[in-house]
């Protein structure tokens, strides 16, 4: 049998696995130095939940759904993205209740599923880092969640990254843009592509997000969702993009951005990254904005939200261009090398000593000769390399080297039991 | 719409995530420390990775697979455990290449789906935690994945676990064993359970697997498989079992131990917990051993491996039983309270600075009434909350007060830039 992965699925291999941990160890922590707190959802959800709250009309629920039958007659899907099972969640365990401090904050780190077309920073298992807030609707929510994405992808490492914000506004101005958008392109539906034709019915919203070449040049003269915006709706993107400034957190105020899911109301944003070598024109790595009533449609009460989602993918793309440390390989702390009778039971024993005192610390379970474990010792990037021989282990003794300079001294067996202060005698 | 989560799966809620979290990281940190290193590979393969590797006639294969077809016509199926993904990615990357040091080792924390009747610590989406060591056959190597399954739990906290140890010898004892079971299961083929009637013919070792009653009398009589080892085999055996006496690990030579997958060979073990409080009879939470041929089986060269899984789910029922300190809410450091003309935004700052100081720190982004913000940081189980008036803004002071005692200090707003000094300060 010879078989390989599904196509658009990768292997994430030792060597790139470690910068991938460290980039989630770094969310995560980040998430709850803000009392952000962890919410696992299951891998797949009844089917409803995904189309439901993308829009049935959108691409996901369309073209790009891993949905299928269980065993049990159930219709399921993958994940899509990680909204929609937190709502779910949020609803069907009652987090809304009064026992619950408000706002509800989470953050979750989940493999998401679309079958798309493979490319680069797009597959179709990738994964997404989000946070969602539930129960404020206050503009202080909204500049909390653009700042934690700001401040995340600076610690992260990424540089030169843009902030789009628009505001979708309420239900009113949705309402009276999605009649001027009608007002506009039924005109011109004969020559929209067939995608978009469909969309004037469903969602007219969605043409603006159009990639169709037919489409693009009937974009720049529609109507900006900002013409409608009334006085309540104009205050509250004035209140949240000021305090933005006063933060210190630069932004674009972006009339073409809509977002590709039906949920949004309010503030809607991206953080866009512009790096020529790995991409064309300026792409999403991060994307969000509130969605106030999509607790209610999953049968909840009234209640506001806001979030965000970066796509791991593109994040690591990234990163890889513009903070190399994190893909460094460390290596370990001590190889431990031994020859002679009797000395592989104690090798065994030192390295399960220090393993437990915090070192990486590996051995040869294959026990070659000295020569090749030393090789092996090199070859995992070992700092130190201790050896032991049948004469040292009958007086008690051992010897430690460091590799990047030869340096070397003699230890007890005893001063194992604290390396902690023989790596402060070999300091210097 | 109300939908609820499929049937098998559960939210991971905060206060229970973080246990998780905290246990997943002790086990990824221990692992890197032995130098082993994460492995990810997708959530879904092609179908004949898990059907080939598992065994057609096994469970798995037979009703428990998430299998369907996906957009594309390709069988695929969700993984109902780690090590065959593992394998097919071993053979796929050409991980066997010289170019990789020998043994490969990597560990795994991944979901994984059966279609079973859901119990306690058994789901259909459930996680395992693995480790999979490649490209040794030495017993130090059956002995370090031993050894390292034995010192994570008890890193861990789990208590009274036992080692239960046996031995499926090489292909030929097996094959001289699966004659022996044969003559002994045919005379007695009409009083088994269907399942073992038909197993009988596939693969009659699965037959000390069963549970069914029918088949249950005819167990203790059954041939052992230690009858059947030829003098190698047992020296092996020997040779692991001495190292694990010389290494202080107690065990227990389980004769009716054969694991419920094919693909083992040499020896196997597992780690069982006996708690009354969470089940009848001593349950296993731990369980691996040899697999020498699976590496072929996928297409790639002869290559000895050793692994072994924990059940994350009965993993964690064992130490919110027997460690629950791990299951505690540690609460945050700061909470933010202010009130007054201009604090607010003072407040996002002085929030924002501290949590790039490491502090977990949280305020009010609803901006409530002073005593509603108090009582929110009571509810965070604030250890510290921090007051910002008007007066104080002007000033250039404000307040922290420990909540655990009240006790209090003033401070300047310049002191926050370096708040570790203030907590020295605070601790007598």
């Amino acid at each position: 049998m010879r078989v390989q992965r599904p196509k658009g699925t990768v292997d994430i291999l030792p060597g790139t696995s470690d910068s991938w941990e460290k980039v989630e160890q770094t969310a995560s922590n980040f998430f709850k130095r803000a009392n952000y707190r962890e919410i696992r959802t299951p891998m797949f959800e009844n089917y409803e939940v995904f189309a439901r709250s993308s829009g049935e009309s959108s691409d996901i629920v369309e073209k790009e759904m891993y949905d299928f039958d269980d065993k049990g007659g159930r219709h399921i899907a993958l994940r899509p993205e990680g909204t929609a099972g937190v709502v779910r969640a949020y609803v069907e365990n009652k987090l809304y209740g009064p026992e619950i401090v408000k706002p509800f904050n989470v953050f979750y780190i989940d493999p998401t599923f679309r079958y798309e077309r493979p490319q680069a920073g797009r597959q179709r298992e990738f994964h997404q880092i989000g946070v969602e807030s539930f129960g404020s609707s206050s503009p202080l929510a909204d500049v909390e969640t653009i700042m934690m994405g700001h401040d995340l992808l600076a610690e992260l490492g990424v540089k030169n990254y843009e902030l789009h914000i628009n505001s979708l506004g309420n239900a009113a101005v949705r309402k009276a843009y999605h009649d001027a958008l009608v007002d506009y392109f039924t005109p011109l539906k004969d020559q929209l592509s067939e995608d978009s034709q469909r969309r004037l019915s469903m969602n007219p919203l969605r043409i603006l997000d159009s990639k169709a070449e037919e489409d693009q040049k009937f974009l720049p003269d529609a109507p900006k969702i900002r013409e409608f915006l009334d006085d309540d709706a104009k205050k509250n993107f004035e209140t949240i993009t000021n305090t933005l400034t006063q933060l210190g957190i630069d932004y674009v105020i972006d009339d073409d951005l809509v977002r590709g899911l039906d949920y949004y109301t309010g503030v809607i944003f991206e953080f866009m990254v512009a790096d020529k070598k790995l991409w064309e024109s300026a792409t999403t790595i991060l994307g969000g904005g509130r969605y106030d009533h999509l607790v209610e449609e999953f049968g909840g009460p009234a209640t506001p939200a806001v979030g965000f989602g970066i796509g791991e993918e593109r994040l690591m793309l990234v990163l890889k261009e513009q903070n190399p440390a994190l893909f460094e390989d460390n290596g370990i702390d001590f190889f431990i090398t031994n020859i002679g009778e009797g000395t592989e039971m104690k090798t065994v024993e030192i390295a399960r000593l220090l393993r437990k005192q915090g070192f990486k610390t590996q051995y040869d379970v294959d026990q070659k000769k000295l020569k090749q474990q030393f090789r092996k010792a090199n070859r995992v990037h070992a700092k130190y390399v201790i050896t032991l021989g049948a004469k040292e282990l009958e007086n008690g003794t051992l010897n430690i080297k460091r590799l990047a300079d030869g340096k070397t001294i003699d230890l007890s067996l005893d001063d194992l039991n604290d390396m902690q202060t023989v790596m402060e005698k070999l300091k210097d």
